[in-house]
Parts: structure tokens; sequence; C-alpha cells
């Protein structure tokens, strides 16, 4: 007889029972006093059992390992590896992973890189697959994404779906292409900011089930009202939390989740990651009960995952034990009946994306010429921008004294081009910082106080194919990025510490706190109202590119 | 563009349009009044919509159709295509069937009739394969399905599962048959009657996930906190609403569902179906929200069926208008945007089962001998029995004035063999009844206070390939079953009626109520205590045969 069943029915010991468990019981959100019994990494029993290892926890809380509903892992600037290592001691064993950054960079073998990575790690990534390669045609990255190119991952161990649908035009007017990723899947996330009324009727009978992007309260109950599953965000810039929180109700809860989308390693090693989102959930007021249900069972009923969410018999023994005290705060986490300290580290391996990009001389970047300048404007917290106007004189910019920085978007896949704007906002008097890491496309992004330093944080940035830089002077900070130009290969608290090197730095020449994540989206074309790319200013509320100079062609 | 996208953009009218509705949203228990647009037979909108016709429900409450999350429709005695009639005026649109009967009696063949039917009627039945035929490898029918039988109907339009797994030991031994069926599917419904502790872990873990077998309170809290999905069942004999109903809670109702397993024609024309188990819900305390989530989405969550259970764009168009009053009542049921009244009706086809069998004269019905019989006793309102023990003489049995009538079971499949014993409690002055629904097997049986009319009784329901039938001297009243020996080809409305005038009539000979479901129970091997086969007297938790005689061997 099978061992599991053997030892679940008590005929042989399991390989270790915790007794005096306070276990968390995702079904019904009620506790339960009893021992928990694992036999080859799942869940043999709950009640009385004798295993090979015995433990007693004196009554410690137990909750089932927590789960990211949705979050690009590159967004960490961590390797899977190392973002499995950032995330497992607070308590995540499971994230569902769109490697969507890592795609727009490298397509399908940047998928194929993140499976491998996956298929090592001790955290369970499982994927949705990257729906949108490039977000936008107008905005290429380094491929693209095809139905067919996406059929080959069907299949495949790990993958549970299509990710978020960008391209909402495209579902709405009923797109060939589209339909055919449509048709991929059965499971399909969705990603409909702001959208309402029949639209957001028509998107969700296209097949998108669940949405990310809810800003207001309303928009998100009109989103659950009509069938879509809730994921609340709470990124490192994206952060809806308080906002939605309202939502979740005990009726509800079963069809709501957390995702984080985009946490930065910084934010991930210190305050954490879905038990941060715990915290903060029932610090606003929700029901503790609530808030791990929707962290533990409701994903994995939304992505139809029957062997996890909840510690019952034969799913995986993935789980948490809690400090002492009212607060949310992970002791211990188990991945698959064993403490995650005790899992063995394998190294990762890395995907090497050679810039194909010469880096611009100061000269370059001149901006010549006179008049009423379009000027992207910073929303602090906000990923869309303001399109400003500035009178500007000839070689009067960059002017840190009016916050009138330089921006410089670089094609980093050897079409060649070089974007040139003016940005407000930065607060930089003196410096640049320039980025690998711009969303969707990834190509390089700069902005400072002098072509000169520009010029020079372009140059470390491709000089390890990949990297984020701040320069004063002669003088560059630099975090490599040296797997695909979006993920350090380096443990994540240095990272994280790098980050903080960085961030302080900005801060000494005068700019605004989480000043990369702020550029990272400044190129992205599909939010209004202004952007920059590497051919050029583009007015995204028009759609259209347009001159520097207001009145040029 | 396709229609429905076109519609639900508003870009063209809808089929339809109601207007005016108050619509129960199973994704959050809450009411919201507004329009619903239909068309081709979906949901193509709530809100602001113009439709090619239009009808303003003022204000009516408007709810998504109701389903069945387990019920074996043969034992309505009806047809599928009447089945289906009965149920639809009462707001059934979904039910998920499992043929276990029909199964029994005719293997393969049975299936694809219930199939077949189900494909021609506007209700969805959707099926789950019976795991347990025979239930007994004891208790033979007239059919064997092994795993590779099953494996021929996967993914067959709706197949969703393998049916309720009766054989408990063989899940617990690893039992390799067993294991086989378990693998065919990945939706399992388990029937695990007061399993608890360990056991239950084990047959949990073994991958079944449902269970309608509850009785108690404690034993449903028990099998919800492992993991599995609970059906509330209330059929016409087994009723187990009032005992559960307390385990549900806002937080647990999207994993409990109602079933009826068994429900007559009579009961389903009359006081309903799960509209009667919401009404019956509430009448006990239940918020009606939760009641009508049990009664919805609730199953389809269980089933992984994404387009039911709810009234959102994309998802089937099944809905009921109720009536005013706080009273729940369906007032109109439609079925795919289309009322029911409106759809046209299609002629059952009847699967025939010719009877292989001659029926025993009275002089074959004789039990000879003097002494202490074993005798099986009736617990009203219950599948168990118990043994019994009485003095008998000779020719003096059956004995009326001790209600100690005769039981006969008689192989219908044509292997021959009479089972002869005593039965205690049907309270039959005189006259005798017999049935061809008998579970498992479904062989003949019949009990009465003589030989003749036990011979008669028999007579008639052979004579029609299956019946129900009562006799009084020479006086018989038949329900035919023509269809496989358990369901009647006529309108459910003149089974419904000859059910009841076979009930009357047993009244009149001073039998029980309820004493045809009552006797379709007594030759079930498998549940104690004592029961007859076509190979004599059971003892069902010895499981041994005995004689009728202690002391005989």
């Amino acid at each position: 007889m099978d061992r599991l069943l053997a030892s679940s029915l008590g005929e042989e010991p399991a390989d270790i029972v915790l007794s005096g468990c306070t276990l968390f019981n995702s079904f019904d959100c009620t506790w339960e006093e009893t021992s928990l019994a694992v036999t080859g990494g799942r869940v043999a029993g709950l009640g009385d059992y004798r295993g090979v290892r015995e433990r007693d926890l004196g009554g410690a809380l137990v909750v089932p390992g927590l789960i990211d509903a949705h979050v690009h892992p590159e967004s960490s600037l961590l390797v899977p590896a190392e973002f499995a290592r950032a995330v497992l001691p607070h308590g995540t064993t499971t994230v569902i992973a769109d490697p969507h950054e890592i795609a727009n960079v490298a397509g399908a073998a940047g998928i194929e890189y993140m499976l491998r990575e996956a298929s090592r790690s001790p955290l369970d990534f499982l994927f949705m697959l990257p729906s949108c390669v490039p977000s936008t045609p107008g905005d290429p990255g380094g491929a693209t994404l095809s139905a067919s190119d996406l059929r080959a991952f069907l299949g495949r161990e790990g993958v549970l779906g299509l990710g978020e649908l960008m391209n909402v035009p495209g579902v709405l007017s009923g797109d060939r292409e589209v339909a055919d990723k449509l048709a991929l899947c059965t499971v399909r996330d969705g990603h409909a900011p702001g959208l309402s009324g029949k639209p957001l009727n028509a998107y969700i009978l296209a097949g998108l089930q669940s949405d990310h992007e809810c800003t207001t309260l309303a928009e998100a109950r009109e989103k659950l009202h009509r069938g879509m599953f809730i994921m609340i965000r709470e990124g490192s810039a994206e952060r809806n939390l308080a906002d939605l929180l309202p939502l979740v109700t005990s009726a509800d809860a079963c069809r709501c989740s957390f995702a984080t989308d985009d946490r930065h390693a910084d934010l991930l090693a210190g305050p954490g990651h879905i038990d941060d989102c715990i915290r903060e959930a029932v610090g606003l007021g929700l029901d503790p009960e609530l808030a791990l249900r929707m962290a533990t069972l409701s994903p994995c009923d939304r992505f139809g995952l029957a062997d996890r969410g909840a510690l019952a018999p034969g799913r995986i023994a993935d789980f948490c034990v809690l400090e002492e005290g009212r607060e949310f705060q992970v002791r211990e986490t188990w991945k698959r009946g064993v403490p995650v300290g005790e899992i063995p580290y394998r190294e990762p391996e890395l995907l090497r994306t050679p810039f194909r990009y010469t880096p611009p001389g100061p000269e370059v970047l001149r901006i010549g010429g006179d008049g009423e300048a379009r000027v992207i404007g910073l929303v602090p917290g906000q990923i869309t921008t303001r399109a400003l106007r500035f009178p500007v004189h000839g070689d009067g910019i960059p002017d840190p004294g009016r916050d009138l920085l330089k921006i410089v978007a670089c094609d980093r896949y050897g079409r060649g081009g070089v974007g040139l704007g003016l940005v407000h906002g930065f607060g930089l008097r003196e410096g640049a910082i320039a980025s690998s890491v711009s969303h969707d496309a990834h190509n390089i992004l700069a902005a400072g106080a002098s072509d000169r330093e520009i010029s020079l944080a372009i140059r470390e940035v491709v000089a390890r194919d990949g990297g984020i830089a701040c320069v004063r002077g002669d003088e560059a900070l630099v975090l490599p990025l040296e797997c695909a130009g979006l993920m350090s290969g380096e443990p994540y608290g240095k990272v994280a510490a790098r980050l903080g090197e960085l961030d302080r730095m900005v801060a000494s020449l005068g700019g605004i706190p989480h000043a990369f994540m702020q550029l990272s989206f400044l190129a992205l074309p599909v939010i209004p109202e202004l952007r920059i790319t590497p051919r050029g200013l583009f007015d995204a509320a028009a759609f259209r590119p347009v001159d520097l100079f207001v009145g040029r062609p």
C-alpha cells in the first residue's frame, strides 16, 4: 500500500507529526486544535497521529502557506532563486507568476528560463503565459509572441493559463490574434483598469475572469458583481489595498485575493510579501480570518489548484507557524513538509542578453532650438503622467533650476534610435539616473541634470548589459542587472542594500523617493498623457508621436 | 463581429431585455436593481440595454437557475424528458446526474440512453459516471462496469467526473480497480456515510472531494473541515436538511449545496425540487441569500462550471422570476433565455429491458418448517433495518396478525433464484406489493400477506417488464416502469397521480406511508442489519448469508 495512505490510516508512522497546532481551517475560516501529520511532503491527516519525528508546537497558530495571485517576479530585480529566498521566510509558498517582463526582452527563451529556474526552486512558481508581447505594436521590445508561440507552452508543468490581457481594444473588437490567444486556455487573467459598463460586460463575456487593476471600490465592486475574481494589489508603486478593502465580506472573500504585481527586493526583504498585505489589511480592520482566506484558499479556487490552499488530507504540506502575539508574523515557513531553512540552496543560472547598443556621447543628447516645449510631468505615486508645457531656450536645457531634466530613451535591441525629451518632477539638482528596467519594452531610460552625466549613466548600464545606475560627476553607483537586463544574480539582501544606497544617492542629489520606479514607467506608451520612447515623444492620450516643441510637425 | 459581443457592447440590440429586475448576485450574495440583456441564450450584459424584445418585470426578484448537485433521475420513476418537465417549472435548470440505477440494470447501454435523452432535453443533465456497478460483487445486477468501461465515456459532452464512490473499503485498501477508477477523472464525488477520523482522512487523501451522506452536524462539520464539499441531501426518504443546516455560514456557503439524491415524481410534481429545499432551509432560519448561493454558484464552483450559477456576462441565461411575497416561489423559469413554457416538448424514447424471468406460482413461495425465524425489521424513514426474531409455525406464515409479511426477491436477469424471508413493519393486513426498483441491483422485490397475492403482484411487474404493483385479491393496481424496469414513459403528472393511487391503496390495506420507498431498500446488502436477495437472507452486519431459521446452516 502507498506509504501516504498507510500513514493517513495510522498503519505506519507519518514522517513528522506537529502536535499542539491551532490550525486555520480555510474552508470555513475557523481555528481548530489538532495535530498535523505529514508524509512525503503531503498532509497525511489531522488528528491523533504518531510520527517518525514529533514536535509539540504548544498551541502555536498554524496557517496554510501564503499565495500571491499575480506577480511579475522580474520586478523584484531578483532572479527566481533569490526571489524565492526572499519571500519564503515571509510565509509565501506559491506564486502565480506572469513572466511578462522577461518575455518582452527575450520572448520564448525568457519564459523557458523562468520555467527552468522555477523547476529548481523550493518556492512553487505557477505560470500564466504572457499574453501581450509586445504590449502594443507601437512599442516593440525584444520579442513578439503569437498565439502559436504561446501554444508551445501549453501542458508544460506549472503552466496554468493565459496572463493578464492588456489589449482591451483587441478584445472588444474581436481581433483575430487576441481571440486565438483567448482560445488557448480556459484560465485567463484580465487587466482592465477603469473599464466599466458595457465594455466591461463585453470584456468579461470574451472570457477574462480576473482583475488586479482596480483602483476604486466602485470599480472593484462592479467587476466582482459581473463575475471577476478580484486581486487586491499592493505593490511597490501600485497600492490599492486601503481603497479596495471594504469590498471584502465573508460572503465574497472566496472571490478575492492579494497580489503584489511588482515589488522591489527591498520591500520584499524588509516589510515582506503577502504577510505584509495581511498585516496591512488587518490593520485597516479586516477580519484576520478573511485575510487568511484571501491569502490561501481563494486564489487556489480561482486557479483550480486543488492540491494546496488548506491543510487537509492529501494536500501539499505548505504552512506557516506564526509568532505569538496579535500581529501576523511568520516564525517558520514549511514547504512540502520541510522547514525552508533546511532546504538546500541551488545557485541560479542567468539568462544573459547582450545589449546591442553603443552608448551615445553627450553631443548626441543635445537639443537645439527655442520655443514652447512639451514636458513629461511626473505624478508622484502614480504611473500616469501629465503633459506640461514650458518655454525653453536653446542650450539652456536641462534646467535643474526649474526641475526640467532631460530624459533619454535608447533602443537596446539594435534597432538604433534615441528619443530625447524633458521631464519635470524628479527634483535632481545635479547628476543623472538610468535603468534598463522600463515597462514594457525594457529599453534604456535615463534622466539627468547634464548631458555628460546622462551619457555616463547610460554607459554604466550598457557596460553591464543591464542595470540601474546613479551618476554624480564622474562617480557612478550601479546595481548590475546582468540577467536579461532585468534581474540581478546577487543575493537578495545585497540587491536590497544596493537599492537602498541608490535611493540615498538620488536623495542626496535632491531627487524624489522611488525615482527608479517612477522612471521605469515613463516609456509606457499605453498610459496617458506623455511618454518617451526611442522613437521620440509620444502623446499617449492622442496616441501619436509629437515633437518636443509645440507647433513643430 | 460576434453577435453576442456586439449586443454586449450595445452596438446591436439584444434578443431580449428584461428591465426592472431585482437581481440576485451570487458572487457576493447581494441584490441589484438592473436590466438583464440576453442574446443567443447567454447573458449579454447587465445595465442599460435595448433589445429586440423588451419586458419590464416591475422590480420582481430574479435569481439564477437552480442546481441539484447530486441526483439519480431514475429514482423519480420518470424518464429524463419527464423529469425535466417536472423540475423546470420549479426553477431547476441544471442537475448533476449519476445514472447509477440504470447502469446497474443495463450497464454502458443505460448510460448511453441517459446521455442521449439528456442531449434532447431543455434541462441540462451533467453526468457523473457510476463508479460502483455493481455496488458490491455479492449483489450482481444486470451489468458490471470496469474502469475501462467508464473510460469510454470520458470527454463525452456533459460528462463531468466520477460518481459517488461507495466502495470505501476498496478505497482504503488501495484496491487496484478502485484506484484505476479514481485515476480516470479529476472530479470525484464521495459517498462515505458515517466515516470519521483516520479512515475519513485516508478516503479524502485518495481523492474523494464531496459527500452527500452526512446525517449529523458533527459528521458534516468534520468532512467540511477536511476539505469535502458538502451536499445537504433532502430526498423522498433521506431527509438530512434540518440536521445539517447549522453547518452553513456565510464563510462556507461556497462549499455547500443542496442535493436530492432520490425524489419520487409525486414529491417533484407537488412540493418541488431545489425550490422546496430552499423554502425548507429558509423556514428553518437560513439566510435566503445563503440558500440561494448553495442552490446556484456553489455547486458550479465545486464542479468547475464557469458557464452558469450566476447572471453575469457570457454565462448561460438560466434564471427564475419569483412570485412576490416572502416565500420562495418560482413564477417563471427561463432556460437559455427562453421561458420553459415556450420550449417544445420532445417525445422520450425508452430503453426496454425484457425481464428474463418466469414468475413463480404461489407454491414456490411456500416456507416450510417451524422454529425461531430471522425477520427483517423496518425502521420507518430510514434505510437501515433491524434483525428481529420471531417464533413461527409451518404454514402459519405470512401472519398479518403479528405484522409478519413474507418478502420475496427474484432475480430479473435470468440467473434464477428466489429469496424468501419475513419482514415486520409494513402493516399490511391483506394484499401484496411488488416493485422492480430495488437498490442497487434492481431485482424484483415483493412483500405481502398471502403467497397468492405476492405471486400475482410479481406477475404484474414481470408482465410489464418492470413496474410497481399493489394487489388485493384479484385486483391489481400497477404503475408500469417499462423503461429499464425503473422509469415510466408516461407524463409526470400521470405518474405522480398513479403513485398517489398506489399509496392510497396500500394505506387502505393497512400499510405504512412510503411503503414502496421502504421496500426498494430491503435488498441492499451493504447496509445493516438484515437484507433479502435472490440468493436468500443476508446478514449485512456480519456480511454473510444466513438461513431463515436460527440454528440452521
